[in-house]
């Protein structure tokens, strides 16, 4: 998918975040910088990764004055090393310093995802496993994490509750406590869902695997398991439905996983863990 | 200040959470969890660390259904090791497992900065510093996380840019191509701010710490120094300004500065990168 | 699925319908009927179909005043004729008044579109195909359209443009301008999508309804086909995809397009053009 | 009244039908149809009537796209007739297909209403009635129904129950269950109500009618009558109140309705039952 | 009109307040009283009026803790003299005096609308003229203020702009330059307004009331007139249509006014400029 | 501080103001004036102050029509006379009108508010006095109303509850109840409060006064003190913390109550109680 983003969404959660951070009542700002002094200032990297987020910068400085510009020199995806000129930002030096902060924690957060999420898919290169986030996210940040995610190289899994079916643990418990094998599940869900959702179900054990696809399941999550195992049942599975790595997944164990043939990989640590990105907005130069 | 929160915000990013993530269209749980289905179910600790968010969790399934009923074991501020109970929740099975991720996401995250808040702060145990958080938050959930930082035995900084003053190198930058000093900084900021706040600056060695206070700040922040020098400052200032340790606050240099004798260590990690603590819902009984 | 309704989001929208309404300053009621004096009424069928929208009737007397009280006789789904007692209301007469309207309203339309999605439903009886609804709702409506839908034993389509893939004519259109085939499309697709969700394919002959399914789309929609036509479809895919008839579906035709053996019958007059449902509310005795 | 629309409110519902569509996240269209491509379409009737919505098509693709170009070659009051070439849009085609079915479907509904409108508004040319809506609108939509009304020729009823009095049937049982007569209830109607308010009362009988244009009633309705009977009531009234009809109107019997002499009728039918105008949007070139 | 409030309303109105106002983080009170102290208030009249806001005071404490019980002591509509005793309060101290400010606020100023409105009234005792308010109210509190205004004894003029014809100088000058007269003016609003809508005329001179009378303007606003002339407008118009006094209405010359034999008086002032009531929470007792 | 306004916010209540006020469906207006009918005003004062409120005068018409021009003539904070031309406004005579009443009701409103802080101010001209308001202001408007009394040369209080500390009498009864000192409650607040913000305490005697100094306060609220006994208090303080005056401040008393020395004089009427600004808005020419 390309990297759309809902601009009038960005518009809203940056004025909601300036709004908290007290951006515009600035006091310490407003009474030690006159309105006409100017400044000019660039965003810097001071790590490596992936930039994501240019889209909140720039409404974040265009909410607090329209006379700010701000000229990108790099684009979302862009891969960034230490000293990377990321954009520039000019104008009224007061806004700039009220909006200062927003920009740059929307920056740093979205750019590790992406970084994360890149190092992920660089180093599954060559196989075929894509790389997949999962409902771990920041609450309100949802659509924004997701989209770093997409920059990041990675794909997304569904949204929410309501647009994917993933039948787990406690379902199938549920369904056991009415009688009811993994197959009953799997066509209740299939009776009742729509018809353009696929059926995806977690299962902990090459048995249930196989119970699962057995069943008509389209996609099946192995859950927690070693990659010897997950490649005895991508093999048994063997193209009859899509399978899904979940659990644990690290840099460190990520072409392993890959190479057991998965089709999916998801990681929660992409959104509820990834380090912020280092970037530092630099004042440059300041006219009275 | 005693660990109050707003039960109607409590209410309403718990019901904006609930509804980014599908909770109340779960086509998994419709369609294979019937509404008569009851469950039990039980939070538990997987992890050591301080408990935050129990209002939250009470929220969400409030939310999601009536019906349900939670019964806290544990109040915020209580401590956690490997198992133990955290509260039970009994109810209408679907509700349960739809509301279940958005409960977890944030006693997650709370308790996190609850944990590393107490830890910073235990380090610090005999001395005189207070461990505040920055407004480095998550947009969005900056109530939340100073509300944890208090569970956690710290304390809050300003709320935001419009409820105090710090006038940071920026803004003295600003005034000195102005040809101002930083004495001069200061007395604008006194002049045009609220006579109830407090005018802190930041300074980045002995000489602008002794000017700023010498200028009448009433708090210094102590950018980046190491300890020995925050100590030169704390000796020179004499109690005639409050002082604030600031920038790469760990847990293994935390006891270190305090020993300088600062009155107040600020950490941004506290809120940006606090590691979610682990709990997890185990549903343990499921009657048809 | 099972008619899950969000409650919250039913309080929401019938709030809203009564201030549009000025139900809550309604003039007459306010100024001739004093608010002691109390009523008792009777939702009353006035025609045959099927029943609902009763948590909309509840929510609004609800909302004009917590003193009423709604006694449903009748449960959503249940089959009305002439004459069917559906619900009793109780309580100050003024606010009964003042939500009279807003109740009927929304129990009219939804019942209208369950009735006519039950006619549907039951002229395909005993044959495989689902009915189904489309995005042609009225706006701000949806979730409820969707939800009388499934009262009158039908199915729900996508919810919308975010949670599914459709590919249409001229999407198809588009990528022809930049040389792709259907396949090459339908690739593009399943590469960007997530892999959660079916790839539906909109065909207008059986020429594309093969190329489809040979690229391996899951979903193929015949779009305004006859039923001999739709015969030889069904008969060609074979199983390798669902089918779904789509355009011009009627009352009288229904059952002959679902005698081709399509899967899925879909029909935007379920929700576009679905007659309102003669109900009334009778008051019956009235008290000083 | 000229037919002023709040630009605001319109941006408002039309961004909410947005959302509701997921047309920021048209997964098809972002995974098939690259952002530099581009396209131009037609508007074009399908049938004969009245166009109304221009307003919300402009704004629907103003929301998806600022860079979406439309051109109207008619105005909201036009004649349509089949292939009548209403609007082109022209600019980057994937927001153009995001957008395409909200803007559909405000058009179709509101030019439904407004064609239907001017059918029963010329079926009583050269007489004193004019045509009006009634508070059967769609929850949400009562502004721009009312609008389209207006197009369509006709003139509109009090907004709702806030802005004007209508005493009915319940309201006068109400009273006499404490004793009072029709007159003592338009007496206290007229008591309350802002001065600046006429008080209509509703009658079912020749009788009624008398004896509420006795008491000083300034519009009467007249309820399911038939004409020769409101011609009798219009007769008797000879001008000291408005007269209104309403009931069972219809493009067949309106005519002879309004030759009784009554100087306004109602129909609820405008809002809650006109067809929608099938109206399309050819997508006319598509360049790489 | 009875003295219906929309309690809904009012409850987002106060919530509103309450935030603006920071009740739920007070610090001062979460710092220095212990959330299981209790006290017991009384509110208090200090000044003689009329009680007008009593639900705003119970959803004020009911909206910052539920266990505040609130038991007024009189209605809103009660005559108040120094001493009187409103309502008492009890319950957690904290939330008390958080809430407090508040809830006086919101008492103060309706009673001052009440008490000012009930001087206004009883000075035209056994007189005709009913006295009204304006469009001069204080943004976003115009429901309240009406309210107000009734409790006191007075009538409501129209809403707003929507729900109301009255022409004032502006748009018969606007229409002058257009070649029309008063009275084409009075037809043309006559034309475009529902039919429920009187027509009122703004007028300067005892000639344009008769122009506007004979014309056939429903009401006659008299503007800054002395009461000689207005009782000769009245004589004139003889029961043509209903007059209104309208400009520097004050409670010295409204009974001059109201013998002109005018129906209505409004006056701005009663919502613009009644001065507070003086009314306190004395806390009295207090325990740990 | 400078006059900083967060546009958007006035934006949003001046957008809320006009929809309370019908502006966009202004049925006289509608119906009397065509759209191509254009006017030129000029807003005028009537009376003797300072100006505020400009930017909610061109908000305010911005938001009924783009069209309409608005030309300053003074900016906010200069001095009025009678006949003092403040802005012309020309564009489509409509939307001008019904604009009109919000932008007056809002410009005088605030002018009111900086007028009265001019007075208090210039009054106690070449003392070290600070005018300053109070938590006494409008419900929704407090932001807007700290404004205009910086315009008017004063200077702002805490901004509410949550960003400054003032103990007062109910907080040290509540203390005492439970047997703590004036120290002991100030030592609380000092602990649980940030420590960016002073203490402020309000003393009613000079032995409070000298006991609340020496436990550390930092600003002594002394809470209707006639002038000699501040000068005392302001005496034995000595520079050990701000001093504040509050209650009953008017014009004729606050020189006597600065010439005591105290540095800052609170006062509620700036608020709650000015007199509104006269100003007109003449529509000067018509041109059909």
């Amino acid at each position: 998918m390309t990297e759309a983003l809902d601009l009038d969404l960005v518009r809203r959660i940056v004025r909601a975040a300036l709004e908290e951070d007290g951006a515009f009542q600035d006091v310490t700002t407003l009474t030690t910088v006159p309105a006409d002094q100017r400044g000019i200032g660039a965003f810097l990297a001071k790590d490596t990764g992936v930039l994501a987020g240019m889209p909140l910068v720039v409404a974040a400085f265009e909410a607090v004055d329209a006379g700010i510009s701000v000229r990108p020199k790099l684009r979302d995806g862009a891969p960034l090393e230490y000293g990377s000129v990321i954009a520039e930002v000019e104008g009224p030096l007061a806004p700039i310093l009220s909006g200062e902060r927003v920009a740059l924690n929307m920056l740093q957060r979205l750019s590790g995802t992406a970084s994360l999420t890149r190092r992920l898919v660089d180093a599954v290169e060559g196989l075929n496993s894509r790389i997949v986030d999962t409902r771990k996210t920041t609450p309100g940040l949802r659509v924004l994490e997701r989209y770093a995610v997409r920059v990041g190289g990675g794909h997304n899994h569904r949204f929410n509750l309501a647009d994917g079916v993933l039948i787990k643990d406690n379902h199938l418990a549920a369904g056991r406590a009415r009688g009811l094998s993994l197959g009953d599940v799997i066509r209740s869900a299939r009776q009742g869902a729509s018809h353009t959702m696929r059926i995806e179900v977690e299962v902990e054990s090459f048995e249930e695997a196989r119970e699962a696809v057995d069943a008509g399941a389209d996609i099946i999550l192995l859950d927690n398991m070693d990659p010897p195992e997950m490649a005895r049942c991508v093999e048994m599975i063997a193209g009859r439905a899509l399978t899904e790595a979940s659990g644990g997944v690290t840099i460190d164990n990520v072409r392993a996983i890959a190479e057991s043939g998965v089709d999916i990989i998801s990681s929660g640590s992409l959104t509820h863990s990834a380090r912020a990105l280092d970037i530092s907005l630099e004042i440059e130069t300041l006219r009275g």
